[in-house]
């Protein structure tokens, strides 16, 4: 029997709380999650700084991966038992695709690394190239598990996640405005995080979800079901993965890095006790693929912890403001007070913050949903719905809230800043009662004015 | 106003999946929060290695505290409002006491460590004696706060966690057969599992709890609610808990750390590149509480991805097995077939590995529940009922379930092997084909025979 | 001590699915929960005709009610924690005002009868009118419950009703755009049906509600909950109450008491077995308070089933598609097709359908959300956020989606009719094959063309 | 195409909050569905009296009858993916039986009318008897549909309900310890009265659930799933089932209709107004089949709300403590307290009460789970376990909690009496005071003494 079409002898099982069970039948899924590089993926948070602020979202990008898979794996379920394939290009589901399907959606976040945004932002890493690195290169044993299908399987998995394989079904299930990633991690963000914004009736969406020959499409009896989905997925980008203080976290992330590559890149103390040997290819841009996959979240707190100590009193500082959860404070800008923030950034100098390290700005847009802009660069993949007759129908068209959000930024614009200047009594530092007092003047209503 | 009196200006409230709400009333509860040895505990997992069982259960012992604290917050809520003590000793509720609860309930186990059961069998630490010297020793942060109620606060504090305070009820809140600890912990791990073994009626229990002369009661109209917990206590232990592949991965970790102990208590590799210097004190015995509260679960696997690629084969094997996760195999044996283990030692020291980093026998026992032995040596509080006319009845003897399940000990001893020892084909190496086999003849449906 | 002043000596509970308990502190509650007007409305369920399309929604007025009672507790216990009034007029929380609010909001929903919607429309009678009636006519239990508190009492509890109690927190507690009665129905009838539309964060809107001198606003912080409450609204009209089959349920009963009064209200048939005697005070429109309450929906069930057999044929098809559950189809139109209704109908009296009897057409609309439009007749009052330094600033300025589907109706209009005219082959009534035939030519894709 | 293999064009579902979905595929369990016999199932609760301490709990057969369905559907599913039969008498899963199984899970309980319990106790009915005559009487709409599959299908889909169907699988499907009814209404019941006690994981158990030749088994494996539904179905019978105030209100209606039957099986009044027409055949017991099928809930509480005004006092006052849910007391007794009750019956009497309307004792056993035991009369069949070897282990062999409850009788033996009995003041009939006070001098913590 050929690798790929080899079944368990039973279907196994993973106790999952947000699907109750993830089915694995294929041994080639099974090879997978028990390759090394998945298994790291275990020490990678789903959330990164947002579970400082939602302290049940402890949850790792490992179970996500298992969670995207199932989704997929429902899909398709339902799409070979009510929408097969007859002849080629009649537009239905061919289940020889399951298997890229799958490994796709499995896969599809093995490059990321800890805090991704945040390190890529610093050390110019891109997780989406070193997803496909890890499954094409063969040092990997992702990619020696794949090439046990074909030699070109690999390859084909890669252009799934990379949105270049020839059907757009496939593509779709893993990367679209209503796909199994997304799908997974509202419904899993919310379990975690214990926020009710996040749910939505999966169930009732994968029922309505149906392959056409562009991709995939939703008959319109289940119009609102998807619609609460696109709500959902607006509700949570505003309450959770936007959230102030989670993207305050960020900024000292970001301004630790920052500091730590600038102390280390000359290579001075590479030879101390505690030196962040694992980081010193980033910090000299020279890293290979084995250097990347030997990090994971606790490798930078280890080093936190070290430079927690540091004679570097901004690493130091920096490194205690992160380990020990010590945000910034942030008020919101816009296009008009943007202009105070010089005057802001110096009064925060006086009051002996270096502005480089303890201030930042930062926006937050999401595009909730997006009909079909041709002049957009890269434009989303708009979702459809399929009438009784057969004509596909733009949600948009048909739903008020999505109208609503369709097409617009959301989000905010945001100063950050050392949580000190808003104290109203220093009566050890009374020296800068008077910068404050300053400071203060210019925030309103969470706003400056 | 005296600081333990102090309310916030404004409750604060933590979002939390299992109990909704978190609510801080109290700047001192926020204050110990904030603390940089709380905040570690956001760095070690609840569940260590049943994390690696049920992919769900990541959360940590910083989201379990804070359980702890809110289920505490609710009893004295209960008892305020309900109990309210008259007249000194007239047995019911004193609302002076809550604040001690409340700490003891919120730093009854801050001075866990990384797999801290592990941990200490090859370190000789001891949590519960790091917990003391957090809350006393004038060096950390919490003790800084709770002497901010007074010089003995600390070790008030302390003597609750240790049961040796005076007060019996505010002891059993934290620490009896159905205490705040338990119910937040079950309540947590069913919730972030996946498994509704855990699940039981949180909010009658706390309904029909009641403050007596010698600790808490229930009422008897509550029997059915604290049956439910008894039993759903009993069944999280034979299956989470006691999973045999959670105490699997446990055997490689002991193992895993007893080797880089020897490997590293000379000295001689002490300086070489990635060296754990973070665990030197401990190779050598000599640690101090700084030296503890630097570790958390993310410095063990930087050492251990370090040792993966350690020119130690076994440390490299070992920590490969722990990080990669490869399960030992495991069968049971009883008192009879335990004879024939070291026959079993003796095969797999013949396919190759080292039996005594590669096999361990161990057994997991719990008592489900206990009514009072005076012959035991550290009886534990049983579960008194309290009739309509006053008088109190042990559970069990109006439970069947209860009487069932009361001291017994449940559980398994399990005999634990290399997976290898079990395959059937093996092509490359079939040289040791028929040590498999023979191996194999000993076990029949998951038993040594 | 005054009987309004008396507590249980203990706290009772009522076990509910949606609230886990609701407590009743007083014994005035409890007395009111154990009149047999309010008994009676365990025999009227909720959602009417609903219940046959969504099987699980067979819960009853008396559940809902409860539910509103303790949604107002949880209010007034919120308000009276943390903004207890000081001085008169000073705009925040005086508790006196607590048991006026609680008794409105236990009884607010006493005056429905069995199908009220329907019932009402073709007997003229009037749920609003009838609950003030219950509350103040001195024969009912209710009455007399109530002015054991005060001879004023009962006047007072139904001018909250009505809406006209001068303390306008009391009013919107009961009565506005985010009350409890509002928030209780959803949350219940979500739970009942099993759809997810319906869920808000409950304990998050309470949390953020507070007392100001014109009524009650939501702090800022705590837009998102309200937004989400807001949406859902809106889904739950979309999905359940608008649903068209529940509709076509609704205009089958409509139908069928309208021939039952044309065929009794002579009064030849009057002392034929199984007349319907409990319900011809209301055929003569001559009823009292005593023959209403008398009503509930088995009373109506119980004469459908003996209608049944009436020997006037469309009064029996009528009760037999009402009991049986055989719905009518509809079609949406607007007003450019609304001119083909009546050739509809024309080919449906061809088929042999008395189109009085088994044609409908109507509208289900409703307004998601309404700012405050002093060119309304009856304007709702609008949901006021309150920022940091206290001013007001109203929801829809703020919300994007709530001002997607601010002043909008939402709804459509549906012309409803027999199933048979859809079948496609009719092998015994070949003859009717043609009227079908031309009869669907004119829909398509569920409208009118 | 044969009637019985019709597939409905497209699946259709219902939505149900215990299941998320009900499936259904065959046209025959549509039509099924659409029978005036089952929608008749919608007017009668699952629950009868509970509902009247469980508020939420008002749910009816027809919204049970679905889930078994459902539930048995699922089995039959995972039957024929994980154990197909290859060759007849191999034990395995024959997919020809599902239509069978299918249709008795769907109208196992199609016999049962208002109050099934009490009414069959008064007028000598029998649901199982009236279940199979639905099935196979040719008057009904129930055997025109099944007649459609063949002449003997409705006789062999009454023979499973009966178990007297050759093929062991599909009767244990319907009808053993651990079947599809049983664990439909531990979860339904458990939903709707808001308790959690009767939840287990049915995914589990579905899954570890297997067909051999003897009937139904459960992989060891899955032993604990298997535990854990045992207990919650302790626990739910002495939570719910044998609540003491829902058999209390069965006493009244038990009395309710006897005094009923004796009223009017004179004839005297049968033709005032009111006269429960629909109940004559029962107080003559000279009833059809199509005069059960006209009963219902509503029919029932439509003549107590006439008796309520009756001449007979005593009738009068039983259907008022009945529709205004006013229950009796109750006391327990055991076998030496037993001769305490006609003491006690006498001070009932002269305190003005008739004691046999007013009074009965009523004991209420389950057998929570019960080992084979060859001297029952109609033994159960007992759970087996699977091993790993195929060989087959009781349940209650290997489970502690299990072995505990087996072959006990579980529940109370109670004495029910007016609540007057226990008040202690009562300014307007002074005159009772003494008999009071003698009457509560016998009752102690809930027992008589």
């Amino acid at each position: 029997m050929p690798y790929q079409a080899e079944r368990l002898p039973r279907e196994k099982v993973f106790r999952d709380p947000v699907h109750n069970y993830i089915y694995v039948q294929h041994r080639l899924i099974l090879d997978l999650i028990n390759t090394k590089e998945f298994q790291r993926l275990r020490r990678i948070k789903q959330l990164g700084t947002a579970s400082l602020v939602f302290h049940g979202a402890e949850h790792t990008r490992f179970t996500h991966s298992l969670g995207v898979y199932e989704i997929t794996r429902r899909i398709c379920d339902n799409f070979k038992r009510n929408y097969p394939s007859k002849t080629p290009g009649d537009g239905l589901w061919d289940d020889n695709e399951r298997l890229v399907a799958l490994c796709a959606a499995l896969l599809h976040d093995i490059g990321h690394g800890p805090y991704s945004h945040t390190f890529e932002h610093i050390f110019h890493t891109d997780h989406e190239k070193i997803t496909a690195e890890i499954l094409t290169s063969p040092t990997t044993e992702v990619n020696q598990v794949l090439r046990s299908v074909s030699p070109e399987f690999p390859e084909q998995v890669a252009s799934v996640i990379q949105k270049k394989y020839p059907n757009p079904q496939v593509v779709q299930m893993i990367s679209s405005q209503i796909d199994a990633d997304r799908m997974d991690y509202l419904l899993r963000d919310a379990y975690h995080t214990g926020t009710k914004y996040g749910t939505f009736d999966l169930t009732r969406i994968l029922r309505v979800m149906r392959p056409y020959k562009d991709g995939i499409a939703f008959e319109v009896s289940g119009m609102h079901a998807v619609e609460d989905y696109i709500v959902s997925r607006f509700q949570m980008y505003q309450q959770i993965y936007f959230h102030p203080t989670s993207r305050s976290m960020e900024v000292i992330l970001n301004h630790l890095l920052q500091r730590a590559k600038e102390d280390y890149s000359t290579g001075d103390n590479a030879h101390e006790a505690g030196a962040p040997y694992l980081l010193f290819p980033f910090f000299n841009h020279q890293f290979n693929l084995d250097d990347y996959l030997l990090l994971d979240d606790g490798t930078l707190t280890t080093y936190f912890a070290h430079w927690r100590q540091s004679s570097d009193p901004v690493l130091a500082d920096l490194a205690h403001r992160f380990l020990d959860r010590k945000p910034l404070k942030s008020v919101r800008f816009n296009d008009e007070t943007k202009n105070k923030i010089p005057m802001l950034r110096q009064l925060i100098e006086k009051a002996g913050f270096d502005a480089k390290y303890y201030t930042e700005t930062n926006n937050s847009y999401d595009l909730p949903y997006d009909a079909y802009d041709p002049k957009m660069k890269k434009p989303m993949t708009q979702i459809e719905l399929m009438q009784s007759d057969g004509h596909l129908i733009e949600l948009s068209t048909v739903s008020a809230l999505v109208s609503a959000i369709t097409g617009k930024f959301s989000g905010d614009q945001r100063f950050f800043f050392p949580k000190e200047m808003l104290e109203d009594k220093q009566a050890d530092v009374e020296l800068f009662d008077p910068i404050y007092k300053s400071f203060q003047r210019h925030l309103h209503n969470d706003y400056i004015i």
